[in-house]
């Protein structure tokens, strides 16, 4: 039962791709049939399969998750108590709870399964650089 | 560990259950006990385990995606810029990333541990007609 | 291939944790490298790994989802046809599609691995006390 895991570092809000790390690691296990599971150990960050081939896909996914849980400074979310870490902390907690913490993805013929356009990402919600860890495990 | 996977075609924006097949291929496969996983191959559409018994319930969830993701040609959305692909395209991926890729179901005593309830469909979210493919997965 | 299943009375919608449960039968268990997944087996309740160390984030993680997918009896969900079951029954189903149902965390040198912050709640949707089971399932 394989295990790494990945180290993404990101320079405020916005999709890191890291695709290449997991299909890379996931050669190098050589396992033919099974399963690879990823799990973010954050609570104001992502993991997103999306398309990879067009940026405009991802600055819009921005821009709508940014319309979806607007800033804690905005009259829209007056309501929200958890205010201390400043304005893009809570929507971070949001989004993190809107978007999945895990994902799973089966290991066909020595290959991750993804489909083409298919892209493996890091959904950083905070605007400060974060040093972001993603645990990864290949089982049967 | 036994995989398979299963084509759906779509005619259209909304739910297809496809539970029997899941149901009747991990019964075939005959693991006592295990942990199944599915794994949607596309970035514009979802997989999605909710209620099988009343229409209406699929109809609900149809209407209220529909509402919080508009079609890229109504005004609230007039910030996109992926728009190639027809006014339906990214909205799909928006709920694409919304909503469930894969999904992880326990096989206890044979079966498929689902509540009575529930049902696993692929959530279709283009309007034209598409084959759409899922991997499954059977693992220890 | 150990199984379990924990069982969740609820008293009304909000985030309950079960963590230290779910803590120690992974340690109960004894496996040093593996992976636990956690399935719900309703259609009116999530699961959500979230931070669980200030409560206010839980009360505005509750009040943006009681935003987002307000009562079946407020003006802006007069679209709604399932409403047999009271107005807090097709939120509840919306939630639990938006929310996810499965969850994979891994086992890593005999410990699950969450990350410091990290809590795993059951996100209940619906109004009347409840009895909920989450299958859990730690495999290689």
């Amino acid at each position: 039962m394989p295990q790494t895991s990945f180290i993404i570092r990101t320079g405020g809000a916005g999709l890191y791709e890291f695709t290449e790390e997991v299909t890379q690691w996931a050669a190098a296990v050589g396992a033919q049939e099974g399963l690879c599971t990823l799990f973010l150990r954050h609570t104001s960050a992502s993991l997103l399969i999306q398309e990879n081939a067009d940026p405009d896909v991802r600055r819009d996914l921005d821009a709508y998750f940014a319309r979806l849980v607007p800033r804690a400074d905005t009259p829209e979310m007056d309501y929200l108590t958890h205010r201390c870490e400043g304005p893009d902390d809570m929507p971070a907690h949001i989004k993190a709870a809107l978007l999945p913490v895990s994902l799973s993805i089966p290991v066909v013929q020595g290959r991750l399964g993804l489909g083409t356009w298919q892209g493996i990402h890091l959904f950083e919600h905070r605007d400060a650089p974060h040093r972001r860890e993603v645990l990864a495990h290949i089982g049967g």
